[in-house]
């Protein structure tokens, strides 16, 4: 691998376990048995890397945000829809979880990022809509529009509330908190649909939560 | 007012200004006009400073969680509960601006915060309960449990996401966001309401929120 892809998944490696704020390009390149000299050759400083990560981040996001035709919405590819979104956030999770502090670093970050989350609340809008249509979901616009919002914002922030729920931040986030939060995001759906497929979705969320919701 | 209550003041404004990683102890100094070595005389250093907000945050908001009991517990009064939450918020919004920096900075307000956040889940579980008690809201022991979870989430990131929404860090949150947040909360319960009351809910919610809506 080059040394500038390296550079690369090794700052997202160390970003990911010890928040970006705490990681400096000295730590990057001890890390890596190479020289800052060498760094620095491949990129100008931290906030280059970080750049470059962001603009990674963005790309797979917005891939998985691409949401099937309203006719093809089915409720259970939900589930895989928002496994997927959710398996970007835990590849990134360093940008959730310092989110303000990166924000509030780089202007430029900052306006590409509230288009992602306006794409994310289009994408919930789109998606509960295509239920709507077909009689599975019963809401009115007004509840699509706070149901969309809120969906985003539990996608959003799940791993944060988590995290901030541990008593010790030695507590590492695991897998199952990916599912536990696939499982919030459909119980913002749940009441607004038909009986059927409400059950339906109780039984798969018991399958797919499988023993995780009695330690959650 | 004695200078060790200008003193956490100041800071407070410092903190929700420009956020709590950016203020040191000389900019909370020369904002007051008093010599570093005044301020060092009342706390020890900036950490000194944020537990002593931070205490005041927790007893405001664990005074502001005393939910009424369960047979009291009326739709209208939803409102006013609520809002009470998210003007704490926004008081102390320094510290859920930052709060992951924060928690990973002082492992005793991580811990202590841990149970706030408990206790907020636990208060919307009492309050659904009461109302699903009195047939007046419709909804399983475990739709409830995950009803709590997204209401204590929301209530506690809405100002993020909204931040995070904005195109510019300058953009100034305001007291609309506020009325949004609970708007938002009211949302999740709402589809779990009988049909009289989730009509009930929208009027009031048209009241509260006035033109806020069209501009969210």
């Amino acid at each position: 691998m080059k040394t500038k892809e390296r550079i690369l998944l090794t700052s997202l490696d160390l970003f990911n376990r010890y928040g970006e704020p705490a990681v400096t390009t000295n730590h990057i390149a001890d890390e890596m048995e190479i020289s800052p000299g060498n760094l620095y050759y491949h990129y100008r400083n931290k906030e280059d890397i970080l750049l470059c990560l962001y603009e990674r981040f963005e790309e797979a996001l917005l891939e998985a945000l691409k949401a099937p035709e309203p006719e093809a919405v089915k409720l259970e590819n939900m589930w895989l829809f928002l496994h997927l979104i959710f398996e970007n956030i835990w590849h990134y999770r360093f940008f959730y979880r310092d989110l303000d502090h990166i924000l509030s670093k780089s202007e430029k970050i900052k306006r590409r990022y509230s288009r992602v989350l306006l794409k994310k609340i289009d994408t919930a809008k789109l998606l509960c809509t295509g239920l709507s249509e077909r009689g599975i979901l019963v809401a009115s616009a007004s509840e699509i529009d706070a149901l969309s919002h809120n969906m985003a914002l539990t996608a959003s922030y799940w791993l944060n509330f988590q995290s901030a729920l541990q008593k010790s931040p030695q507590d590492e986030l695991s897998a199952k908190d990916i599912s536990l939060g696939v499982y919030q995001v459909m119980a913002l759906i749940a009441p607004y649909l038909r009986d059927e497929e409400r059950g339906m979705l109780q039984s798969l969320s018991r399958v797919y939560l499988g023993d995780t919701l009695s330690n959650g």
